[in-house]
């Protein structure tokens, strides 16, 4: 507290500052918000809303008393630097859900209606048709059923796709078919025409989008990767995509961003790249659920949607 | 009759005359079933299923009892030659349905999600994040509320977007906005973000896609063509193009098809050419339908869709 007002913190470098400040008073009442750029008095912030951890660490937050992601997972903030063990909450968001379950339709609506093959056509002058296949022909695999991942499966079902899921734990999620462990995650690969990748990033998931994955297709596969970049082996991806395991590949993430200009992704023909725009909080919906945990916290409740950081999501 | 057996002649250069002939003998048992390439008894034809009609014209069909187009429309089918007035159905087809509504969900999520201009940054090793908009803060105009266009505008409004209707005669199709008659037309430009028609072709409405139009717009709108290809002009569509009063257009319908190698929409950066694609029947579901008309003509009764010729519709 400053000046017996709730002192929060807010770091990151994607987002205006004054927006959400603006968003969260909406929500609190008055407040003293404070940037790496003016934050005088570090041991008087209550909590940090932070998407990365700033470059100085936060061991003068001696106050600290939680720290609330602004993403829907923790695995871009290094806590190694916390002044002593806090709770520690991901954003869950209904925009952010909807603009990536948008995405999600945008990018396999785009392979199933062969948009981007009558892309290349069109540059090429070439008129050549193809019947199109209907939603119930194709079987798609969500490998993450959290928050995100369950919204995007449901809503792409609901478009008529068959829905194939993949979670660390079994869960029943119907009309969903539903894997887990490794032997699920090879069964449901065996299965697709098309996968989304919406996983957490851990040390388990980490580059799971790999070549023995990828040589488990029973045919050549649609590959979108709206979760980290760190989980798709970019090697393997381009020798999958060269022998025809992999028909194309939609990337929202990268392992480095924005992705280098010598990348062989970049320019490849079978290779769409969008600038990790696949999810998006706005302010105003997220300050209502941020805000509860603001209030969660000074009340000394436990807060929503907390990270078991066993697990590291 | 041909020695008391249903006589059906089938007509279309778009198919495969034994994927139909299959899929109606399973609905109606044995038939005879005839195209131009072994017709010799052309005056026992007691039903014509025409995409176009034969070169040399239905003249000879004496016994002809109907029409059944295997089109939503009949505006590609020339009836100048039919031996006498009959009654004509339009196909009414679920899986055409779907496939257009699919069609619609493809071309809309592709500029929602700005994926036209990520295309083009991918070729251009380009990273410039620019923030989604939710479905709701876009409003989408449908010209033609028939069948396949209140589909298509419920099924957008189902995803969240806003949407505005325009039919000839009013409608009233909660909850999208509905307009009709010149002024509404008008109306309804100045209010959308995408614009897609889907009008049958007639007189009234050939080339209604025009400057006119485009100077109505509000702001850069994305034009969306799967009516046909008369229904637009394209010269004053590249002028908007141009001037930045549409943003972008997908086209599955043109005015000659194939597009000509000549044509300047071929390779145009802000123009998807489809090669009429958006919609199409499978036999399976089709010849449910057809078999209905079949049967009702066969009995004398009225026939499901029929076609008012005073409004080729």
């Amino acid at each position: 507290m400053l000046n017996g007002k709730l002192h929060l913190f807010f770091h990151s470098e994607l987002d205006n500052p004054a927006r959400w400040q603006a968003a969260l008073t909406e929500q609190l009442g008055e407040l003293q918000f404070s940037t790496v750029d003016h934050c005088t008095r570090p041991d008087t912030v209550d909590i940090a809303l932070l998407w990365t951890a700033p470059a100085n660490g936060l061991a003068d937050f001696s106050a600290l008393k939680a720290v609330l992601s602004l993403g829907a997972g923790i695995n871009q903030l290094d806590l190694s630097s916390l002044p002593h063990p806090v709770p520690i909450a991901r954003l869950v968001d209904h925009s952010l859900t909807q603009t990536m379950v948008e995405y999600a339709r945008a990018a396999v609506f785009r392979y199933h209606r062969a948009l981007h093959r009558f892309e290349q056509h069109s540059r090429q002058r070439l008129w050549q048709f193809e019947a199109p296949l209907l939603a119930q022909q194709r079987c798609i695999g969500v490998l993450g059923l959290g928050e995100l991942g369950s919204a995007i499966a449901q809503a792409l079902a609901k478009d008529g796709f068959n829905l194939q899921g993949f979670s660390r734990n079994p869960k029943i999620l119907p009309p969903i078919t539903c894997h887990s462990g490794e032997q699920g995650l090879y069964r449901l690969a065996g299965e697709v025409d098309m996968l989304i990748n919406v996983l957490p990033l851990t040390a388990e998931t980490e580059g799971i989008l790999n070549r023995s994955l990828f040589n488990a297709f029973n045919k050549a596969v649609f590959l979108i990767n709206m979760g980290r970049g760190a989980h798709l082996i970019e090697e393997d991806l381009l020798d999958a995509l060269d022998s025809g395991q992999i028909e194309a590949a939609t990337l929202d993430v990268t392992p480095i961003e924005p992705l280098p200009d010598e990348s062989l992704l970049w320019n490849h023909p079978k290779v769409l790249i969008t600038p990790h725009v696949a999810g998006l909080s706005s302010p105003q919906q997220a300050a209502v659920n941020l805000a509860e945990n603001i209030r969660r916290t000074m009340a000394g409740k436990p807060l929503l949607n907390q990270v078991d950081l066993t697990r590291s999501y």
